[in-house]
């Protein structure tokens, strides 16, 4: 049987990102229905009835939600390739450990200069988490990779919104976000800095937050 | 060589009792360490520095830590006896998903009325995901039933503090509760719900919190 991978998707979500890269890192062709997360279609609430969130990777039929938990689907059915965790199981729960309890937002009603410091200082950890290594994964690119870099592509936005540079204060994680993007499977998953910033404005104008 | 285990371990946690069911269910002999947590230990701090936090497993002296990656860090280890995770991919990928963003308490500032409706609404949800099911994994308990029965251990406290009846409220998730307390797997890892109720009224006295 032919595998029919179908992802309900949407452009600027990091964690649709993850997927993304992960069937790319894979080679499994799939098909991106780009959802409306303000009107939902039938079909996204009835592949997600608990949280009606993209993503949802449909694989022959079955749906699979959570970013995290499908890339370990992906990366323990398409086993045959490109491995994402490593093998070893102290390894693995090392990586998983990485991404416990790692959010991409902030927490409601927190300042924005709050936000931003903790979010700089978890930049500095992961910075001491990749160390020398080229990747997170080693040699090459892993299940904390892709987890993680999808972020990059709201980075521009953060600084413009923030006022303050990344580079600057995590050269080590851009300086990693530039190898990464160096990979087909990254840099076509992720889209414009540029297009964000424009999205970011827009919300910013609906909401009244200026 | 020999395994050496050791448990950085706290009597009433819910997060601890999962990884002393997963150790007694794989038949580990281990050494479990009742942690201070107010003044914390140099092992602790040591072998969990960034969160401080028990439950860590030092197994052969390297550390692990996080309560689900432990778990499933043990499944794979001992991976020769009493598989806690299915070997299905897909069956893997619901039961993370089943586990994904729960926690235990109620979130800072949030009403007992709402708390108590959120928990029972909760266990609703896990009773449709039981169904007619003897456990969550099935013919046998699995990663998802040593996940989640340790909170049972609270039940007698939330319904002294919430004054509701959770039988009465979730009938089915009471009796799987009583299921899993006929192994002795469960039943030597979770401390007398009398004795969590004590501790709960000495903590509230000491906070002040009628």
């Amino acid at each position: 049987m032919e595998d029919k991978v179908i992802l309900l998707d949407f452009w600027s979500s990091s964690y649709a990102m993850r997927v993304r890269i992960a069937l790319e890192e894979k080679g499994i062709q799939y098909e991106a229905r780009e959802q409306n997360l303000v009107d939902k279609s039938p079909l996204l609430v009835d592949m997600n009835p608990i949280h009606k969130m993209i993503p949802v990777l449909i694989h022959n039929g079955k749906p699979t939600c959570e970013s995290l938990v499908i890339v370990e689907y992906i990366d323990q059915v398409w086993n045959d390739r490109s491995p994402l965790l490593p093998s070893d199981p102290y390894q693995r729960s090392q990586a998983r450990f990485i991404l416990m309890g790692r959010s991409y937002g902030g927490r409601k009603g927190e300042k924005q200069e709050e936000v931003k410091r903790e979010f700089i200082a978890g930049l500095r950890a992961l910075e001491g988490e990749l160390g020398e290594k080229v990747y997170f994964g080693g040699e090459r690119i892993g299940f904390v990779d892709v987890a993680l870099v999808p972020i990059s592509s709201w980075f521009y936005s953060f600084e413009k919104c923030g006022n303050f540079s990344i580079e600057k204060e995590c050269p080590k994680i851009v300086a990693w976000v530039k190898r990464c993007m160096q990979k087909k499977s990254v840099s076509k998953s992720l889209p414009d800095p540029q297009k964000i910033y424009g999205y970011v404005l827009q919300l910013k104008q609906k909401l009244g937050i200026d």
